[in-house]
């Protein structure tokens, strides 16, 4: 067996081993076609996204697709909610809400900041979402839900923050995070068009190290009183 | 004559009124075909773009297209070096040199900030380039040519200020230019995912008016040393 395989079914057999077969082997076909359709959405964008192409490379036929899906709409919400579900979660195991809040803050950004730099996909994806103008997304429920929490967390840093004298006051939580997520996101997902016109690889390892600490600088700058 | 065609008409008088009237047929023939290629190109993308619908648009022939602008390619591409041209050219309008290092730093952000408000064109033609990787910027030799000037400009403010003591000292002109950019873009480039993530609406002015002043306190909060 060929090392890459082994360890597949190494993380699979952990995943999955609790499972009997039957159910298993199903939840291992559902997985493969939600990578594979990950792919090609972030290449290829809703519309240009092929069925055919997905069940290909998930290795099943387009039955089993439709049989955990419903259907390509029902597939592209399963793929977003997903990547949002992913941002949160590991968001949550931050857990803000027992560190000193500078530390919080900068921990926030550099999660957020090395997040979008190590998941290019999330970009495209919510990039694209934003061209349909959020018309898949409008049909989630979970997304919503699942960011109260976060602004909660940021609200009671900021508090904190402002109690301890480390903070200035009146910030709102929500433009705080949209100008986090401003600073972790258009050097990744305008990469091709800033590299041109400022003649610097915005891909370059040591630009992005530079770019880190300049955002968590300016956050952490603006934020103290 | 209608008001608006008469404004219309109005404004060409303007803008052409010393050309022959061939070479001022010419020249308004012109616009229209870009305008319109402008709109199709935001609305569909460049590969959704139809050139029949442009020149329907633009009410012209799609000989008069091609022989203005040679291709699908050729149209597009000098769409987008007009984007770019009008914000390079409005920037340099701001006369930063002129300004105290902290006002010319607010004249930007503000410029910026109510540039992509006001032209959500720019930002989903420049979207919409970078999902392709940016091949079309990559054959314009006159985008990054003008964009030198504006650093150099930022440079200059920077230096001031850390003279005066009223800036911080070692901020590179690109990055802070990337993050002015940044929380001036991604509120614009993704409001249709973040209303529907923060249950806000982020395109009610009230909220814009908010996140403009937020932009200034956060570049200028993180300048002062």
């Amino acid at each position: 067996m060929a090392l890459s395989k082994k360890l597949k079914s190494q993380s699979e057999q952990k995943r999955y081993g609790s499972l009997a077969p039957r159910r298993r082997n199903a939840a291992k076909t559902r997985e493969r076609i939600l990578k594979a359709a990950m792919e090609e959405f972030c290449a290829k964008g809703f519309d240009g996204a092929r069925m055919d192409r997905i069940v290909e490379y998930a290795g099943c036929n387009i039955r089993m697709a439709y049989h955990y899906f419903g259907d390509k709409e029902g597939l592209y919400l399963t793929v977003l909610e997903d990547v949002y579900n992913q941002l949160r979660s590991r968001e949550r195991k931050l857990d803000l809400k027992h560190m000193a809040p500078e530390d919080g803050i900068k921990a926030l950004v550099e999660f957020t900041f090395d997040h979008m730099a190590n998941h290019p996909e999330f970009v495209s994806l919510i990039s694209n979402e934003n061209m349909m103008k959020g018309k898949f997304l409008h049909q989630s429920k979970n997304v919503p839900k699942t960011t109260t929490p976060l602004v909660q967390e940021i609200r009671d840093l900021l508090k904190r923050g402002q109690k301890a004298k480390v903070f200035r006051r009146g910030v709102d939580p929500v433009q705080l995070y949209v100008s986090i997520l401003s600073l972790s996101y258009v050097h990744i997902s305008n990469r091709h068009t800033l590299s041109i016109v400022f003649q610097q690889d915005l891909e370059d390892t040591k630009w992005l190290r530079t770019r880190r600490k300049h955002a968590c600088d300016i956050i952490i700058g603006f934020l103290r009183p």
